[in-house]
């Protein structure tokens, strides 16, 4: 037990990691804890959209829960920055070794490896968990004018290319979130 | 799917809904949603400790992520606050008619379910959860040396009266937690 606690209390930190998205409010940057509570709201609510059938609803909820955890080391990865995104994967690899390592073997070994699934996207929940990632922040952003996007110089070609990939495996919410990028081009929320 | 962006966008307002504990390095209050994200990791760790045998993991976990929502219209209830106490079932149904009631009826039915429950902890599921929900600021109280209970002259007697209901239903986590509230007498972070 004091392995799990001393991991409990670390994994607390998540709450101080600063993501690049604001609340929708816009009143500050939202946190990666928060953005987890948020994201697992959304695979709950967003069920019937997944392209493929029969997903594991708890396994979706699990990979939700911990898929960030190993941003208290590595800090939270700005999807448009692709020079910060080439050494994503090593620095959360360490983070995960770190991280995980401090709970007994056999939890180590069952979240480590519930992470590293979501991170591969070769299931079908990991598909569609990554997808609804991807679609939080494209809302949040365009609610709040586009204050992160227009902070970063983020261009609509850009955000399409991530929702024409990634947002694939929900394809009703992809369809919304491409008249929304269409529409944050035209209002100036994303360069053109 | 437009009455679940709204809730979803809705939903977000629980980032900024601040609870009496503070984050383990004592920085600041914690929100409920970042407090939901944690109340979630703190289940999936804690599953072994449970009293009562066969949960479903997936109930548990979707009343982790339902459970606070209602606090976004009623607020943080402190949970050593009679009088607020009092008064929080008032205040939740009427903001659980108001919230889940921006969602299509299906849902709207199916996540209201989970959430009443949660809140009647009359099931294996609901129990349980209820006992870790009262863990995690437990511990976050201890390690800030009682930031929040001395704030609010919380006893010795009250916290052990929590300790001894609510987390009956995790005996071994309930055992430890009574050691942290003697020795936080010991300490002064608990009124004697």
């Amino acid at each position: 037990m004091n392995r799990q606690l001393k991991f409990l209390l670390e994994a607390d930190k998540l709450k101080t990691v600063e993501r690049q998205t604001h609340l929708a409010d816009a009143s500050r940057r939202e946190n990666s804890a928060e953005h987890s509570w948020h994201f697992a709201l959304a695979l709950l609510l967003f069920a019937e959209y997944a392209r493929e059938e029969n997903l594991d609803s708890l396994k979706i909820l699990q990979m939700a829960v911990l898929h960030d955890l190993v941003e208290i080391d590595a800090g939270d990865t700005f999807v448009y920055d692709q020079n910060a995104q080439n050494s994503r994967r090593a620095r959360e690899e360490n983070a995960a070794n770190r991280l995980f390592g401090l709970l007994p073997d056999d939890q180590n070994q069952k979240f480590r490896a519930i992470w590293e699934e979501f991170e591969a996207k070769q299931t079908p929940e990991a598909r569609f968990a990554s997808a609804i990632d991807r679609f939080s922040p494209v809302l949040q952003n365009f609610v709040t004018q586009g204050k992160a996007w227009r902070k970063h110089g983020v261009s609509v070609e850009q955000v399409e290319k991530v929702v024409g990939t990634e947002l694939e495996n929900a394809p009703e919410l992809a369809n919304f979130l491409r008249l929304l990028v269409e529409t944050a081009g035209e209002k100036g929320f994303l360069k053109r």
